[in-house]
């Protein structure tokens, strides 16, 4: 895509109002733009970086067994009061009535609605066990609504449930869909603790959250070492498209590191030595839930089994994909401004022309262009005409994982220069090799 | 996938209240579930339909130019004061308070969002013309919703806004709009007639509504005879799975058969001879808008010229995507089903095993199975053991494009059943013939 085109706009200036990291690089880097309190609109940029990483983790909960279909935002307030929680949600549930003055309110969550249809659908014991999941904005109407997208009213939540026969069954599908958000948020280059957490308005008796731990997270965490050392072994891999997948075995191993909320956290009861704890603050980006049969028993969802008349024994899952663009920021940028994984970056590479209307260079420019997209490569082309330092600072604040610098010196010998973001390293090699080097994988240099 | 996992609640009986075929169909194939008056789930199998017709319709926006973004869907209620819409909108508009009593609505369209965000990032003329667009879900409060997801209150909206310097810029991109439209719907196998229609609550000057014919539309049409003829000279090409790829010749045919609704048919001024016309039903699928100044003036989005300042020309472009599967189906269908074209269809190939448990049957599905995914084409696989008149009455009400049939008979010689479901001929052909004829496209015979 052209950068003239594309409506990116970029701002020099951090913007006074933006607290936290990732909310000041998205709106510098054009990603999303204030509606109201806590509502944004996703601006290009930004919504490549949503759909990318929403991408990613369906395509991890379809391998995980999910099924995906799309529940409304709009549900009848029937389904809540069925369930007990139309009066127990509190303020942050927003309520509204229709023309006929029947009451709605815009979905927090699904658990009703997820249980009232299959309540309509299945009778058999074969319909279990059994993982829906969909992706549909939510609505929490937040007392205060601040960091960015990071706390915001309106977000985009992928929301699984899971239907089992028996307690064994669905304990099985908690742990699959634990190993499945490990694995989704490495690819991500997310490293997060698991951390035990209670259940809140959701209910039950199981919950795990999923923190990235970042110095402006809202949470206090305190947790094992061992994390460290878990989390510096996985991540010396060579950076992929892909992203990282990680090995059975290194799942399990950050599956085991003790993590807790600081007020969750005991020090009297802790197996691990308080010489071998760290604190830190921690962003939540994902939440598992199993509640048994809170909600199929209240709403009536009953199964004829081999043995008999049952509940089902549900758990829910979610992951906030809007939230998720901020972390994926806070986790991966540096003082020049955002380094996107490759495995969801917006484009895959950012060309610059150094010396637009320069014949080598628009020559040199064009092809690149031209044989980067065949290739299949998405790339974000600055055909601007704005002087060189203004290209540099809003690639490196866009940061996109290649850069490819076409400068008038280089041009009149058919190079490029290739720059690999994350670290800055360059080099200077004709177009061919560098459309090579960035099919290959990670790195501007070997 | 395998059915046994997919959750497709397919259904023999005609539900009751399902008076369109469109919506009787969608209901036994197991495509949406009613939730409310209006507001559906799309099942798994609705939901796959619903994304294949949304990626096509995007690519095909991107293809004309336009930049997609994503509006949230609530808006401030001051928006609409600005423009003069909350008021005169009517009941169709959704209004709600959220928990500090500050007014919103659930966007029913976005010309006021669209034009309040060019007006915070434009300001010189290089920023024109522009052409933005976005997919969100929508809501209408229609007084009666019905007809399924044909005249529903939350639908899936694409819509675009074109922003232009002069009233010539302006048309231009509403005549490209028009023509991309054109070329979109035939690509699902659509050629709808585009009918000079009445701007209503959007307002402007010009406007034309596409209508495809249907015994069961609700809008009255009368048209040029010879819209018949240009439909067959461009529907006898041989489908393809990206669809049928009109003619720039072929587009301006059909942009110049004269159509008009009833009321806005008037028999004294129309160039066509009378013995000319043909009356027909047809169903709304796009709604185009050019209604100048209107917006920018009323919202001060202005623009410094090299002629000084200027309100920019503004259009807008609608298509319900949700209604669209509806549409796709009430022009693709017989007595038994659906008949997906190649372009959208939930999955390529509905791939059936007569004798689950036969060892040859499972190997030949199986092998078929795994060569077809491996190839990149999608199978619904019928892996629940039912016997073979349920598996044949569910796979062509599902009305994937082609079936493979696996029977004992055929399967000992590794040999399948080719079918393609729109002729119903059918050919027994060795196993990777019948891949190699699924990929070539068209048609089961030759």
């Amino acid at each position: 895509m052209r950068f003239s085109g594309a409506f990116i706009p970029t701002k020099r200036d951090v913007p006074r109002d933006a607290v936290v990291i990732s909310h000041q690089l998205m709106l510098r880097a054009g990603m999303m733009s204030q509606e109201s309190a806590g509502i944004y609109t996703w601006l290009p940029f930004g919504l490549r970086a949503l759909q990318r990483i929403e991408a990613l983790i369906c395509q991890e909960q379809e391998r995980a067994g999910a099924v995906r279909l799309l529940m409304p935002t709009l549900q009848s307030a029937e389904l809540w009061q069925e369930s007990g929680r139309f009066d127990t949600y509190g303020p942050e549930m927003l309520r509204l009535q229709d023309r006929h003055q029947r009451d709605f309110v815009y979905g927090p969550t699904n658990e009703e609605m997820i249980t009232a249809l299959l309540r309509r659908y299945v009778s058999g014991a074969g319909a279990m066990p059994r993982m829906l999941y969909h992706v549909q904005w939510k609505f929490r109407d937040e007392a205060r609504p601040r960091f960015g997208v990071m706390r915001c009213r309106e977000f985009l939540m992928k929301d699984a449930y899971s239907f089992a026969q028996d307690e064994d069954e669905a304990l099985q599908m908690y742990e699959a869909m634990f190993r499945c958000y490990i694995r989704s948020f490495a690819r991500l280059g997310l490293y997060p603790l698991a951390v035990r957490a209670p259940t809140g308005p959701i209910g039950g008796d199981l919950s795990h959250e999923f923190h990235i731990l970042a110095q402006t997270g809202e949470s206090g965490l305190v947790y094992d070492k061992a994390y460290d050392k878990v989390y510096a072994n996985v991540s010396d891999q060579r950076e992929s498209r892909q992203g990282l997948i990680l090995s059975d075995d290194a799942i399990e191993r950050i599956r085991g590191v003790y993590a807790a909320t600081d007020d969750m956290h005991d020090g009297g009861t802790c197996a691990v030595a308080e010489g071998d704890l760290n604190k830190a603050r921690g962003i939540e980006v994902g939440h598992i839930f199993f509640f048994g049969t809170k909600y199929s028993r209240a709403m009536g969802l009953s199964v004829q089994g081999a043995g008999g008349t049952f509940y089902p024994q549900m758990g829910s899952y979610g992951i906030g994909l809007s939230r998720l663009v901020a972390a994926v920021i806070e986790a991966n940028h540096d003082e020049n401004g955002i380094i996107w994984p490759l495995s969801v970056a917006p484009f895959q590479v950012g060309l610059l022309n150094v010396r637009l209307g320069d014949s080598s260079c628009d020559d040199v420019a064009g092809s690149m262009y031209g044989m980067l997209e065949k290739a299949g490569i998405s790339v974000l082309y600055d055909d601007r005409g704005l002087r060189a330092g203004v290209q540099f600072a809003d690639m490196d604040l866009l940061g996109l994982p290649w850069q490819v610098i076409v400068g008038p010196k280089t041009a009149e010998k058919g190079q490029v220069e290739l720059k690999w973001r994350r670290d800055g390293t360059r080099v200077t090699v004709g177009s061919e090799e560098a459309v090579k080097r960035i099919l290959a994988g990670a790195g501007a240099v070997g």
